[in-house]
């Protein structure tokens, strides 16, 4: 028996209907190198209905993959609409992948059109001849003098914009319907391809307002420092505009300083951004005004503890963690001090607890599993790798993506990440499995040692590796980077951990860098990282 | 292109996860006659798996019809997991609509089994002959000294609870699966039935839990007063169980010195109520300690802004206004007030805004129509029929229910509702359409002279009604309902509402009344009015 309700999809055309009638006012906000530029939502939904016009007068078929290499803007917010939308599928771009990823990945998804920012025009005009799929090239003005190709198939986003026919209604897209497509970075092999659907998005948006995972509203201005490139910037440009918060981008101007003014300038309320780049901004937070923020929330690896007290110190709210991945689009855990426990805890404790990962957001079933197959208790202790399920997770890999092995027979995702789960649902990150140093059978977790390492004063970043061993199999190796001048030596790491470890964690051999490979989207690197250390050790 | 997310359906299978793991401590509490009754999620869950055992062993077949009277408490949440977990559909009964109707619904919905509030037998037992679907009858023992009737259809919960095996695995349900029913009041004509699915349940509840709808999440305590018979008590059991929030279940125990009490020992943070309830209460908010309470909500009719306020200075916060309808799932506006208005508004002026039904949630469409059909602005002026569209709204009616002519050609449901909505999306309800007063050919609002009598000191309760009138069409009549000795009178009344509204709304007659007629969920009953001051008159 049926149910009698309308059969409305969750697709991304009802966005469409609160920018131009409830928040017709609110507005984007994008930082420029000249300046600031700013549109109503009103104006951009136009825009919208416009550049879709644009992708019908360019010929782009329906499903075809439209690519986007750009930071994040106005412009790359109206190709988040109008390219799913209209029936097409965004093919955002991280423009700091090695080129033969790129054109490795453009010819892969087989992009039919590239949307380019202007100042990113060298890294990708050379590719185009080695990617034959893309008939069209539409250059979008960042303010960057670089020059234009010339050439039929090279086009001025404000060009085609102008002389365009909009679009004036979207149709009734099925909510299954492919909306969005997204490569992992590859830290092993290569990068995958994973295409979330209208439902996803959408589903997804709605959990990013919830009260207990990021309760963005309409009186919020969020501003996602994390790139559009990555995972939809989780998410956070479609959750503001279905709950009509405005936005602020930052553009190409990404330095700390820049960030930090226009948090302060444009009254920001809630940020985001990998753990990486709040490390960055840490040393700026004290020189704006940041009291319209509520929340900072950090991603793409651990969050050290030490690093979100001396953001609270500065800026007033303490980093809170998340975890996410491509393959979930990306939130799955939000931080957040479960009521049963809030209150037994100190101001102190509270900004610890909210390092960690945190409880599921509502569409998400996780489940540990132990290294024989069997569940794993959610005891806090226990650990497991992390398996998730939910209707905002991938299924399985884009068209020629390999890696099926990421999904087990009940259809659920292997995270690769080994946790503990606690009573209350709070999810902890030990390590990734591959990452995991093995010492005499037991486990040594990386991530406990290097956050015990950076939150030492005169630490800037630690990363923990392990290391072929003829006794114990595998030693965990400490590869550390110094504040400028704090005199830290490698046996004042070894005395720091004594006490704050077990004694056999503590790693015999701990070496200074002056910096740590990352990966695109700004993770510690550590299998490039593991190739390095043994060729210098060799 | 379809995209390759996992194929997850949103049904309510996915809420046991969290009461099994992460939210198995926390609890929902039943008040009785004789005291409280406590239970844990995860004994809850553990006896929803028994009674889906129950359904299975009493053979009632898939897709088919559970209904329930009962008053809100921990068994009718078990009927409200249990029922729909299994794949029958729950047909939430209202007991104090006249035997005639609620013999013609149990007929109309052919249930095949009945759950039985123990202190409403004497109500429902007398029904079983008119009704030959009912092949059972099971009691809830909720403290009444009832007596039990004799036979072997009829059965009691706990017995059967305790013979029964548990479902260890619920199926995989199609989202759009029926999950339950609900029939309207019946203002006008027969009560209509309203079939809901899993899909509409879990995306209201979701937006139950969003930051700018209600906000419940896990550190809640949730109390619906509203009944579990009305429209799933506006979907606030679903929401929190699926937030992790606590309930609060009134029980039988429904005096204003009880709910009061309840409220304050079991620190509810969020209750919901119809309008007429909270008006009971009122005399009585300011004899107990409310702090906890973060959020009182009051739908089912106009909310006066008088009452807003006094509660407000008795209890600390104001009542906050929503609207709905039972074929709305039903919450359409949660009473807020935008981001742009805020920062000009006075405390006085803010509660007065949170007593308009506010913006809609983010799933609904809505659209007002004027007379000649054509779209009416939205500037917070021009007036229209309201109509609504969304996943969470009804296509049809169930089965025999007449009322096609509710929804629209293009699948819109016309709501029968007069309203503005201001550039922000606020809709203010202006009235119903069938008691709008035409008056010279111009409307007049009858809940607008309503709410300015009832700001009047001395007034319990007011409605108006549209009389015929020979010269001008129609011109409304005011009935009121003075506070005992307060010596109203009707030139009184006329004074009061001299340059509060245009002269000419001005009722010629006031008339006294004891008391006002109310439908059986709480509104008043203006048909039944009009009939009988009709009848009075001539």
């Amino acid at each position: 028996m049926h149910g009698l309700m309308q059969d409305r999809p969750l697709s991304l055309p009802m966005l469409m209907d609160g920018m131009e009638h409830r928040f017709s006012r609110k507005h984007v906000t994008t930082t420029q190198p000249g300046g600031t530029v700013s549109a109503s939502y009103g104006d951009v939904a136009e825009r919208v209905r416009r550049l879709a016009g644009v992708l019908d007068h360019l010929g782009v078929p329906a499903g075809a993959r439209v690519g986007s290499f750009g930071w994040n803007s106005q412009r790359h917010l109206e190709l988040y609409l109008a390219v799913p939308c209209s029936g097409r599928v965004l093919h955002t771009l991280n423009h700091r992948l090695f080129a033969d990823d790129v054109a490795h990945i453009v010819d892969d998804a087989a992009d039919d059109v590239l949307f380019v920012d202007r100042s990113l025009l060298d890294v990708v005009h050379p590719l185009l001849e080695r990617c034959p799929s893309v008939r069209h090239l539409v250059v979008m003005d960042d303010g960057s003098p670089a020059e234009l190709p010339a050439g039929p198939r090279v086009h001025d986003y404000e060009t085609l914009l102008g002389a365009a026919r909009p679009v004036a209604a979207f149709g009734n897209i099925d909510e299954r319907t492919a909306a969005a497509l997204c490569y992992t970075s590859g830290t092993t092999g290569r990068p995958k391809g994973v295409l979330y659907d209208h439902r996803s998005i959408v589903l997804h948006a709605m959990t990013l307002l919830m009260a207990d995972a990021f309760a963005i509203g309409e009186d919020d201005t969020v501003m996602p420092i994390v790139p559009m490139f990555h995972v939809n910037a989780w998410g956070l440009p479609y959750a503001a505009l279905m709950a009509g918060a405005n936005l602020v981008m930052p553009g190409p101007v990404m330095s700390p300083e820049r960030l930090v003014r226009a948090m302060e300038t444009c009254r920001v309320t809630f940020a985001a951004a990998v753990t990486t780049v709040w490390r960055g901004i840490l040393p700026h937070a004290g020189d704006a005004d940041l009291s319209a923020l509520r929340r900072a929330v950090s991603g793409g690896g651990a969050l050290p503890v030490a690093l979100s007290r001396a953001f609270h110190e500065k800026a007033g709210v303490p980093l809170t963690s998340s975890w996410g991945m491509t393959e979930t689009s990306p939130l799955v855990c939000s931080a957040r001090v479960p009521s049963e426990t809030a209150p037994s805890l100190t101001e102190e404790d509270r900004i610890a607890a909210l390092a960690a990962p945190g409880p599921p957001t509502v569409l998400c079933s996780l489940r540990l599993v132990a290294e024989d197959g069997s569940p794993a208790p959610r005891d806090g202790r226990h650990r497991g790798e992390l398996q998730v399920s939910g209707p905002t997770v991938a299924a399985a890999y884009f068209g020629g993506s390999p890696g099926a092995s990421a999904f087990t027979e009940d259809g659920w995702l292997r995270t690769g990440d080994v946790a503990t789960i606690d009573p209350f649902g709070v999810v902890r990150i030990v390590d990734r499995t591959k990452d995991l140093v093995k010492s005499g059978g037991e486990w040594i977790s990386s991530v406990e040692l290097e956050n015990e390492i950076m939150a030492m004063p005169g630490v800037l970043e630690a990363a923990v590796i392990a290391v072929p061993d003829d006794k114990w199999g595998e030693r965990p190796l400490a590869c550390v980077v110094p504040v400028q001048d704090a005199g830290l030596t490698a046996e004042g790491v070894r005395r720091h951990l004594s006490g704050r470890v077990a004694k056999w964690w503590i790693p015999e051999e701990v070496i200074m860098l002056d910096g740590l490979p990352k990966t695109a989207s700004g993770k510690f690197a550590k299998a490039a990282l593991r190739r390095s250390v043994t060729a210098g050790g060799d």
